[in-house]
């Protein structure tokens, strides 16, 4: 590069970190993903906004071609290798393991139904958009990967805004966006070797190719990356070797998979995967990685997409529409029902749903590539990028509206229910948790037998009288939700040999086995209700089921 | 760039990074500067080794023309600037306050003296060594300050090997450092606006320029900087906006130096300067781009240099001898000089000489430069190369076998000299210790007053004899290494009104205020000396000064 290029170079690459992360960092504070921001800054310095206002320094700043247009490429193409490498960091296969169930059903039915739901319209009217004839099969299977790939890192940052990341729903929706992924690069790889080959028949050998590479990656090259990680890591600078080795190890597999005409992308994301998954790996290498990447190359990668296209000239209503209505309908109710199938109820699955929505970085990526060999023009990209941000910005705020709708179970007054308050007369503990264990059971829909066993064992081991007049049985059982039932004896009844007081208040929880700190804090919080000196007492008094369960709710 | 172009680009980058990071923790096992290693592996992969024994592939992977080229050289350039921006983050201005006068003496010496051994023989004989007719100024002006600029990363790294970099010899030597690095890439900016002005007079308009660019840096950009910081990691990501905040700032001011014709890493190097002394900045932020930057970019750059030049061919016997002995000589002098008028040891101003002689970053860049512009041939720059390399290897052994030299007194072996043994008949407290302060101060070159009075004023707030027999006088002062006389009376005298045993043994210790720790290791091994029940009586009867230093020496 010339001196005066090389003033252009700089000035273009830190324009373009400054108004990346800027925008990044404002749409992080409006609770939406930074790539959003970046992708919009793009089409800001573009030819859309910029290069309209002023194309001559817009044409100046960022050329089209020319030695700064090439390095700037070169280095957005190393930046979305990383970017790669730690998205492919990011996959936590252990996660799917355990999620497995759920995760598969929402996942498969998640990339099934949008991409048929984008394959078949495509398909048949293929040259309605701009796809050249006899490329209708290639054009018709890109569409159709463009609409079911979720965009992992988009969602992991939605759902860590929303503090979902440790939810039950958050990692489903994890689980299944990395599912997603796996498999998104595998179509994405299987088309990109059609569009290299020219969509003739020697595809096969490039699927061939992709399986091969994955076969050799998993059965040969994960025990060895297993294996040389901690050695690196104790024998070597640390953390400097780790990070070498994991960014040679990354370039080195795209050099093959570019080499195989798969393109690098795929084997930077799998070795990712691969090192990614080894449990030596410490935190504190990852995070550096992350940090840099997601902060450094990242937005040049993003902020780059808009400068290629103008936004405007390209914009096609009707196209941007179909795209919009194929995507968000495909991969709501695909993943939505396969979250529903995998034993989530109506909400729950919505909010699934429209979690899984957000694409983002794959189809952008897989765009570019397309847009290039020529299998889709500008409005289609345009089309698709104008998609990736929509549903990326609506995700948070429609999986909030699910989640409102979700009804929860984590404080007395969402769990004590006026209907399951009894008044007694019998005067004998075994037949008070009897009919205790009894209403709970019906409604829980569990045995009442193993019910009742449960809360007597624990009986045996600790009498649970803790404020005098008031006896908490309780247990943890295979529940959905905690169960309270209340049981009123206005005489009181000796509960046991050793406890002289009558119990006059006899309160049933039943908890999940898996939430022992929900149990623990609302046994707090029922003897909580008690800490003012007559307050058994009082209560006793009040024939009123809704006034009683008011008493528990007032308090805490 | 194209499909073949691609993955020629990927598998250059992966070769370059692995034999880089390879080579240099091979060196670094050896504890030599990782930076050793990483030219040396662009040797072996560059036209010297590689290419001579397979060109067509060597020119195939690393191209000296074309697209692969240019983009290699770009991503270079960016190196460079991460790597200046690092540079500039690990100078710590309040050191270089704190080392005052030696540092300031260090460092100027450190550089006038190299300058000038530099300058005079290559303005007189430019002609011979490829400097064209009218260029013999600039060519001595470049190579007297290639001659004169230390490598503070490879010093650094040095002093950490050589776990020097906390004591106050490293310290000083990090703080000279310092300073010649801040001097010295003014120098260096003012000759590359000489370069880029064709040495033409307007090189003054130039030099204009980089004071007033240092002035608005330092005096506007500084406060911004610094206010700027907390809010930056207060009110945005983190550590994300402030990555991004440091590349931004960076190459921005590179644009700005770059525009101006000083080069781009002169302002990487001063923002990183300019936000490495906000005293804001994260230890954390500090570590993520450090670890980045060094292990991924600066081997990218370091390989890079031995790929553009055959080190064999341009090998000249005559002119790699010049350079070394200047470099050497006048370094290694001035800096040894500069320490010893900063009231250092013979031993320790050679310590710092051969410590400040690594040379390796600065001349390697100006020396690319100078090699673009035609200031200097293939043949200079591989003489600077191997000067740079020489002078980094010698660093470490030529300092340890200074420090061996240097004489520590450190435990009782190194510190009782027999000569400070007296036997005396004085026998009261007053008259054995002024006997023992006038025989120490004597040798230690301080008043016997001072020190007697200093020890009786100990005396007073307690007595000193802890084991019968024994007496342990002691201050601390103002002296340079610690001191011990001992006093022997074979008749015992009476101490203090409150000891009733005689004391036979007084045993004066004196040691440098400001080593507490040593003051009590040594008050320890003296009465440890003793712990034996009758030591103190069998050493009374000893008539041989030698026995009696022994005595203590070997308990210890």
């Amino acid at each position: 590069m010339s001196h005066n290029e090389i003033v252009i170079f700089l000035v273009a690459i830190s324009i373009m970190l400054f108004f990346a992360r800027f925008l990044g960092e404002v749409f992080s504070k409006l609770k939406q993903p930074a790539i959003i921001g970046e992708i919009i800054a793009g089409i800001l310095l573009g030819p859309t906004v910029f290069g309209n206002i002023w194309p001559e320094l817009q044409g100046t700043l960022f050329p089209q071609s020319g030695n700064v247009s090439l390095v700037l490429n070169g280095i957005v193409q190393l930046a979305v290798i990383m970017l790669l490498i730690v998205s492919g960091l990011e996959v936590n296969l252990a996660l799917i393991a355990k999620q497995g169930k759920t995760a598969f059903y929402t996942s498969t039915l998640g990339m099934v139904i949008p991409f048929v739901a984008g394959f078949i319209p495509f398909y048949f009217f293929s040259n309605s958009f701009g796809a050249n004839d006899g490329d209708n099969l290639i054009f018709a299977l890109f569409m159709g990967t463009a609409l079911s790939i979720s965009a992992l890192p988009v969602i992991a940052r939605t759902l860590m805004d929303m503090n979902l990341l440790k939810s039950e729903i958050g990692v489903i929706i994890i689980a299944s966006a990395i599912v997603n992924d796996l498999f998104g690069w595998i179509f994405f790889s299987i088309i990109i070797g059609m569009i290299s080959s020219g969509g003739s028949a020697n595809y096969l050998t490039q699927i061939g190719g992709i399986f091969l590479f994955l076969a050799v990656l998993f059965f040969i090259g994960k025990p060895v990356i297993d294996r040389l990680v901690p050695r690196i890591q104790r024998n070597y600078s640390y953390p400097g070797s780790i990070l070498s080795f994991i960014f040679i190890a990354g370039l080195t597999a795209a050099a093959i998979t570019e080499a195989a005409g798969i393109h690098a992308i795929f084997g930077a994301f799998m070795i990712g995967v691969v090192v990614g998954d080894s449990s030596h790996l410490k935190e504190e290498t990852r995070e550096i990685i992350h940090q840099f990447v997601t902060n450094i190359f990242a937005p040049l990668f993003f902020i780059s997409i808009g400068l290629k296209v103008d936004f405007v000239a390209n914009f096609n209503p009707l196209l941007v529409s179909i795209v919009l209505v194929l995507a968000i309908f495909g991969k709501v109710t695909g993943s939505g029902l396969g979250a529903k199938l995998g034993g989530m109820s109506n909400p729950e699955a919505m909010t699934i749903g429209f979690g899984m929505n957000s694409r983002g970085a794959m189809e952008i990526i897989l765009g570019l590539l397309a847009l290039q060999a020529g299998i889709i023009n500008e409005e289609v990209f345009v089309a698709l990028v104008v998609m990736a941000l929509v549903t990326s910005l609506v995700s948070a705020p429609m999986m909030s509206i699910f989640l409102a709708k979700m009804k929860k179970f984590e404080t007395l007054t969402q769990i004590i229910d006026p209907k399951l308050i009894l008044f007694t007369t019998r005067n004998e503990k075994t037949a008070v948790i009897q009919e205790l264990t009894g209403t709970v059971a019906s409604q829980a829909g569990i045995s009442p037998n193993r019910m009742f066993d449960e809360v007597m064992s624990r009986e045996a081991a600790f009498a649970p009288v803790i404020i005098p007049g008031l006896a908490l049985p309780h247990a943890k059982l295979d529940v959905k939700r905690p169960w309270i039932a209340i049981s009123v004896n206005r005489k009181g009844y000796r509960y046991s040999d050793e406890i002289t007081e009558p119990v006059y208040l006899t309160v049933l929880l039943i908890s999940p086995k898996d939430k022992p700190e929900l149990h623990l804090n609302l046994l707090a919080g029922i003897v909580g209700a008690f800490s003012e000196e007559d307050a058994i007492k009082s209560l006793v008094e009040t024939t009123d089921k809704v006034s009683i369960a008011a008493h528990f709710t007032e308090r805490t």
